[in-house]
């Protein structure tokens, strides 16, 4: 539901990525220099991090802090970010 | 209030993580080998990213998904953990 | 030169990574739970680390450390990873 | 050897973090506000990230860029990185 709202922008994100990814596949195929590479894996780490960090503020707000949720959607909500916090974290 | 009942748990993740770093110090102060002193700042950061999840898990919990609270109070604890987040995160 | 030799296998962790994205850009389009798009996005980040963390080794062993560079290859392999570090980190 | 030369810059960083913690231990004894905790546990971690990235790239300069080196010695400096960057990446 949030997503449909928030749709548009988050697919812009991911597709952007997908294109950075996509220069680095060249990078790789055309043998470019690695600092290259090296510069373009690591501008796709800060991107999907700042994708990570939009989607779980989306749900923050849309599946835990939303007015009208009921208590035991909030509580689910709440532990689906828990696990993913302790799975990826670090 | 959810930290004073959590409280002690995490002031012994505290200490610790002193101890951890006086170590890290103790290394600097007698010149030890880097790779030493490389091994244990890393250790710290790994206990301090831990501990920052145990909070974010904790304030996440009881200041936004609690049962009970207004919704006011759910939206000001959702923001103050998006604003770490997004000063954070990476 | 060391992208060539190990060229195919980080073609291959760039291409399922792809993978994973556009499985991300599918739950967006089909507007999919909202967990499940956050655990892909999530699962894309530390693939993409993961990724960044080998090809950082790579620079690592075949520009800065390899015998047989000269110093100033090896301060510049060691100055581009700097950057990254630097840029990227934490 | 490179930390006696820039030990004094390091046991400084480590000492003000220490000062952080104490900050948040206060924090946890006095049930300080949870938004406060959460922020000042934030920014340690920020601080521990910054001073790991300093010793990474004191450890690259000196133990496996530097000129003069054996081959050895810069094998032996690069792997320890490759231990560290493995062992708490992401």
């Amino acid at each position: 539901m949030h997503l449909s709202e928030k749709r548009q922008p988050l697919l812009n994100r991911v597709r952007r990525i997908k294109g950075q990814l996509e220069a680095v596949e060249r990078a790789l195929l055309e043998d470019a220099d690695c600092a290259t590479t090296l510069q373009r894996v690591a501008a796709v780490r800060g991107a999907v991090a700042g994708l990570l960090d939009e989607i779980v503020e989306n749900h923050l707000r849309e599946h835990v802090a939303h007015p009208g949720l009921s208590d035991a959607d909030r509580t689910r909500g709440a532990e689906e970010l828990v696990a993913v916090i302790r799975r990826y974290s670090r």
